[in-house]
């Protein structure tokens, strides 16, 4: 199968656009329940996901198994048409796991032993609640391998959402045979880590212990690198006990996770799923100002997915302890599922049926009240239930059409973090260029470094540090054969072992970008800025001092207004190589709040990208597309009436009218234009 | 005994008004010792508290008792006219104890033991010292159990004033204990924490921890509310043990306990002792701009003790580590004394004697300084003394005259703080509401939930959120027969379990108020008004959409200045419904800095209040009476001199001079209007 | 040998002026290492820095030496003429010895145990431990004893740098020894412990714990003052043991320490020492705004050693973990070079000869970049190497001369730590009053009260506390003698126990000062002003009032501009007064940023301090003499060229040009003029 799809282009194999709540059937009284069922299908709902915390339930004593309230449940969904999605309950083991050996509990950094009373208790590294967590995986899987109402699972729940790292014994274990495993014999990792500096030379894998910062100082950072590769795999291991599991038992049913959070390389975890999921709350962030916040978390799932589905949609105001969410405005939460649809989503569940009256999330608003009062939150959404019903099947199929992309790699994060020195890394710059895409209306989006650049006719590398010679090579060949490459400072200065190059910068990236880095330094204050043409950009919080050595000067480092002298003056800035049939822009800055926009505007002369229509900025316009069909997605997030203009022509989804290029949205309104192809 | 009368007006059994000092004789010489009871005596004092931290001296070598110093200086007191109060010494045990029992200190949240070097230290629910505690209060009862000048005890030191919470094993078999005495079987506390929620049922009372946020995160909140009452609970049972013994030994003493602090419900605390004491530091608050901080806290005391005493009066700057006070103005020491008078207190005991020169205290400054020499502090403290020598007869027998009152629940804070949601609680609007009465000069007051509220006029519920049905009836009792109720948002919505009402609030008072709320969201920024006929008031934290069912309307939403739009918009924010002879507000919103003012001004219209006076907001007003007198207080924060108006002719009690209504005080000047009835 | 020269004006004995850098060969390749010889020889180093680090290259397991790597650097740095400083490498011991010994790493405040794979990790209070620091360095003593390129030697690295307490066992055991030592008997520790405050009387000294502030709650300051002196004495006594070894095995070597960090009494250190060496990093502030920074930390390492070097000078931004130092702009990093010598070093060497490519401190820049190549940084250090060769015998053998003193002593700084009360202390007044005389360009430098006051002119006392009788001797005895004492609130009001003295302030130095203190205040908003005769200067933190008791009125206090009234309006703030040949100014309020210049320039009509220049404030003069010559030391701080006038005629150094007075200096420029006596 020669030249595959990327993955960010492969579209979902499911069979219907799901749609849903997370249900607690456990939390709610038999009449309750009984209610519930007649309200959901009312609602259009054809999936509910549930389990997710009941192992208590099933299991109330070990070996002694009661499946009846799931059984029941399942069988009276799907009297009414709706599909269940059960979860391995493994994020909230019950108390007779945990009294019996207190010593699987977690263990902080500042060694504090977790204690039964919340969730993600215990250690998803320690062997004997490795083989827990399997045996209640193997007694579900089991008991419902012949439930044709069970489509799939979701394993667990949020890995890392409270707790990525655990200082425990079984994880120092598991991190030596992990260093084993990769380094195999001791000295390997000595020169790995440079264990010449500061004595640290280690005689035997045993002797390593985890990293602590401050314990007493700086931590050594090829250790610490290592550390964050090892948390990942560790979990994604974790994980793999419960799939295989679950495939060998029903080959038919998917599996899928919701995440997204730090230290867990998607990309990799992926590998073991059938799709990812992301939970998706926009109530953290203020609307409509930081609306892409949502988008930026949908396109990091979809670069490592490919397709996926929103396990847990906003369904009202999130609160927890200290922190209430605003009440989303009427339109609001659709909207916002709408822009989950918009950036690849084939599968929405709303979070949660009924608000809980109970427990930790007691505040945190479901579709129905506490008082199971039905109101406008139910009524927006059944509206959203009817409409996919209705285009669900137009949806499914598509993928989200990506053209000028952001390069993205957890490698690249954690290594930043093992050594920020107070500079913007490649997520805080992402966020910034994926916004100004955003805003611009351009077909944007996020891909993995491990996936193929078919198709792509921009794309940005935010301060790789990292680089290694195949990464290096890709780049290069996508640059040979028409790509316009972007890298911002420091970019390829790192090898992966997370030492500084002896190469001068950009290393491995000297001859696609034709230019040497002679001097860099940071920027507290702006002392600098790029001076164009005929145009002044703000600096960001570091300066390059570039040597073309092929190149083309873009901008020179010219004063600040204050006109304070700089080493810099004068000096090249910004750089473009032709290689090949494409081109390499060297950017000895970094992307800033204040630069961003008007570098953007700089590049689009070099890679010419067609904005999807024109519209204020808080208007997000999107598409997606198949063989068959293009359908471009128009959302609007203010509260406000908004027009969209030059727009492909074509029928609206939702209204069902046809649409000539320019669009009214109501507040929060959103349309989907079908073209045919 | 029918309708007796409401515990917070009941007055004193003292026999006569307290004024004096706490005694250190054990930091003294006996030279120092000598010359200090003549300059007391010339003070005026009639009082000292002694033996505080006195244990080492006492019991030097455990069961070695040597009375020998608190003989003497009771004697050389008591021949000056001073007698003696004394304190159980067990908030500072000696070193001989901790050394042999290091397992019995106490261990905070972070699982660190504390050590001995300062006070405190050791675990008031660890049986051992409690068996030490009591050995040691029978030791000190038996010996002066027939000396004439002991008069009355202080038990311990402000319990919780340095650490609430103790995570020893014993606090955790004590929890145990408390839990199986509440709840007899598991199964009914499984129901009433909600353990459903995230798989958290316990098979056995043995399985169950002490709750702590973030391990690995938020706790359940019904736990936490239960752990916060048996803290509380625990405390009251270690002093009960002394209590009973000093009781039994001599039972003319009386009992107090210098409060107040948090995690203490002192309402019951209160019910082992004869009254309460409560210190008070005025210099901990910017002064005048926070004259109304130490007033509510004496009203906090009042509340839950009726006639109560200041074992601890501010004697100069206090200072400790990284503070100190800015030291009071010449008058200010004398005011604030008179401004706990004004409040309900029927003694004064100044905050010390003489500043120590050694300890971690030595910066916190007594009447007297390092040297020894005595300048203004002791000048104004003699002119005090000699001033409540001469007016404390009259003071003596009445009760603070309250027909403006906050209501106030130890359990209400506490279930607010297990889930507060960034919204303002019961404490913080109280202290607003208190405030806005204050220099409003109304007769104002707390009163606890649990006292009568008989002749009450006004009465504000700041969102108690939980709420039973002992408590709806006799809030219901008391409007029908005339009284006029405010409630604001989110009161009655959770039950005694801390589970959240599965009635649409405002639940079991939904009758009462005539009202249901239809949505209830935060404001982070100001979105909307409450607009009244006539006038706009800016909303609190949060709003609700009230759906009046019989009420009647007094205000709605408006759309704040800019415009935006909102859901609430025209919808229903405060309503009133008449009941009975009564009437009952419901405040859709929470009382604000910026609303609270216009608010208590709507609210008089319908709960005429008289005021005591006019005059500045900065000049405090307030009335004692008995069956034979009233006397009207008037104190002057401010450095100006200052007049006030519209008061009761009468005797000025001070300056012995007639007052016809109008009056002229110095800078941080009093008066004390004597009207006969 | 009567009357000996102070301390601090003591020349230097080294026969070169040093230059070179630190240099790490275990961390580079043979084929590095054989190139670098050359250049460092080219650049005119004639010093470098080794094996600071290198325990586990020099024994690779216990027992082994391994010599090779270092043997061979020296000779081949001695080839190119040049010597080595060798390092005891106890800050970072290797892996097989903390494997074996896991008990002696260091314990923090939080009980948490420090683990290997930073440095600084086990505990030099440990017997154990310090055994092992000597056999390390009896190896290389001995092993080295014969060569002849080892100059001298470098103890561990920069003791306390990142951690000065330690609560392990060891520790305890420790503290508990040197208080037998200092107290004998447990009565004796009790008394000037004050444990009578809150019952903390000890028995024995072993029930005696390391302090611990919050465990529970405030601790007793008297030992609080004791424990941090027993640090600086146990890491005395563990550098000793080195030292002691060092000096029998080969008497010619000289030993040295780099510092300076908090709680070390250097001072007392540098007894063992030949001199002291302080690491000078200017990239930490902010430049050239905080010149002084540098300069200060220069004179406190002056004032405790007299001539000392500078083992570590900034040689390019430094960057750890979350920051990075500005780069320093072209000509900067050789300025603070001569800056350090302005201000008395008799040696430099730059940190570090090439940045590492791995490990914690990989972002931490040398003279050469990652990549080997030679850039700016080269070839500024090489000219700072070649002016150095061509004036180091100029500046060998003289001192800096100092008229106006700031009095330092670690003993205050402690005492002032264990309560502050929110007060500024002697250092943060001490950063005032040395940076106002800097920017007057006065021979101004610290002096430790420890040393001869002998030809000062000018002595501060910035709010010392603690006074004794020997020091109150001295000062007298000397402003008997003609100095100008000046000293600000609150000095002389502690004994050395820390206890507040009995007497009335400024206790044992009132009738130097003629004056007593009536009343002392702190104050948060300045609510005074002190009044001159025509001129009025803003208070500092607080006040005190004044009662000259023989002393003049300097100045009294006024109300602040908003008039609002305060008790010491029109006393005495400021008094002067004639004893013996000199006086004594006694200030009633703090230094603060505001009132230090006019303060000063007030001291000088009566103290007359002659100028060394006139220029900008960020033009630094400072001079250095010797029986035979001046050296004026002119350093422009600023990127703009500056005329500095008033300047004494003669040959200015580095451009061998004679100069009449007035000079250019260029950005960043140095002069140094040379004034034959």
């Amino acid at each position: 199968m020669s030249n595959p799809l990327p993955r960010h282009q492969r579209p979902s194999r499911l069979n219907r656009f799901l749609f849903g709540t997370a249900y607690y059937p456990e939390q709610w009284t038999p009449a309750d329940r009984e209610n519930d069922t007649q309200r959901m299908a009312q609602a259009g709902m054809n999936v509910v996901r549930m389990a997710e915390f009941a192992w208590d339930v099933i299991e109330p004593r070990r070996g002694e198994f009661d499946f009846s309230l799931f059984d029941a449940t399942i069988a009276r969904m799907a009297d009414v048409g709706i599909e269940t999605i059960l979860c391995t309950p493994t994020a909230a083991p019950p108390r007779w796991l945990t009294a019996q050996n207190p010593q699987w509990m977690r263990v902080d950094a500042e060694g504090r032993r977790m204690r039964h009373g919340s969730r993600q208790h215990v250690c998803t590294n320690n062997p004997g609640f490795r083989a827990e967590s399997q045996r209640i995986t193997r007694a579900m899987a089991e008991h419902f391998q012949d439930s044709p109402h069970v489509i799939g699972w979701q394993t667990d729940n949020e890995f890392f959402c409270h707790f990525s790292e655990c200082y425990c014994d079984a994880c120092t274990s598991s991190f030596r045979q992990w260093l084993r495993g990769k380094y195999s014999d001791v000295n390997t990792l000595n020169r790995a880590w440079g264990t010449a500096f500061w004595a640290q030379t280690y005689d035997d894998f045993e002797q390593i212990e985890l990293p602590l910062r401050n314990r007493p100082t700086h931590p050594n950072p090829s250790q610490e690198l290592d550390y964050y590769r090892f948390l990942s795999d560790a979990i994604g291991e974790f994980q793999r006990g419960q799939v295989e599991i679950l495939r060998e038992t029903q080959p038919n049913w998917w599996v899928t996770h919701n995440g997204l959070f730090e230290h867990i390389d998607y990309w990799k975890l992926r590998g073991d799923l059938d799709f990812l999921g992301v939970d998706i709350y926009p109530g953290f962030v203020e609307q409509p100002r930081d609306f892409s916040w949502a988008s930026l978390k949908l396109q990091q799932c979809r670069a490592a997915s490919g397709s996926f589905i929103v396990p847990e949609q906003q369904g009202g105001a999130g609160g927890q302890l200290l922190y209430l969410h605003q009440t989303p405005a009427p339109g609001q939460m659709r909207l916002w599922a709408y822009q989950a649809i918009a950036h690849g989503a084939d599968g929405i569940l709303h979070f949660r049926w009924r608000t809980a009256r109970f427990g930790a999330e007691m505040y945190w608003n479901g579709i129905l009240d506490h008082d199971n009062v039905a109101r406008r939150r139910y009524a927006e959404f059944s509206q959203e239930g009817r409409e996919l019903e209705r285009i669900g099947t137009k949806i499914l199929g598509t993928v989200v059409d990506v053209r000028a992309a952001i390069l993205t790699q957890t490698d690249q994060d954690e290594a930043h973090a093992t050594m920020t020195l107070g500079l913007p890394g490649p997520q805080e710059q992402t966020k910034l260029i994926f916004r100004q895409m955003l805003v611009s209306h351009w077909p944007a989006g996020l891909v993995d470094a491990a996936d193929s650049f078919a198709g792509l006719k921009l794309l940005v590398v935010p301060s790789f540090v990292v680089m290694d010679e195949e990464l290096a090579a890709r780049l290069q060949s996508w640059v040979e054969n028409g790509g316009i490459l972007v890298a911002s400072a420091r970019t390829a200065t790192r090898n992966r072992d997370n030492h500084v190059s002896a190469q001068t910068p950009p290393g491995l990236l000297g001859e696609l970008f034709g230019v040497t880095v002679e001097e860099f330094g940071t920027l507290p204050t702006p002392l600098l800025n790029l001076k164009t043409g005929d145009e002044t950009i703000q600096v960001g919080a570091g300066y390059e001092i570039l040597r073309p050595r092929g190149a083309q000067t873009l901008a020179t480092w010219s004063p600040a207004s204050d006109g304070s002298p700089h080493a810099a003056t004068g000096e090249v800035a910004l750089t473009l190589n032709r290689f090949g049939q494409g081109a390499a822009i060297y950017v000895g800055s970094y992307f800033s709040e204040q630069n961003t926009a008007p570098l953007l505007a700089l590049l689009r002369e070099h890679a010419p990208i067609e904005s999807l229509g024109e519209a204020d900025e808080l208007i997000e316009i999107t598409c997606r597309h198949c063989l068959e069909r293009r359908l471009t997605f128009a959302l609007n997030h203010t509260g406000q009436p908004q027009q969209v203009r030059a727009l492909p022509a074509g029928l609206e989804l939702i209204s069902s009218q046809m649409c000539g290029g320019v669009l009214e949205l109501a507040p929060y309104g959103v349309a989907i234009i079908e073209t045919r192809l």
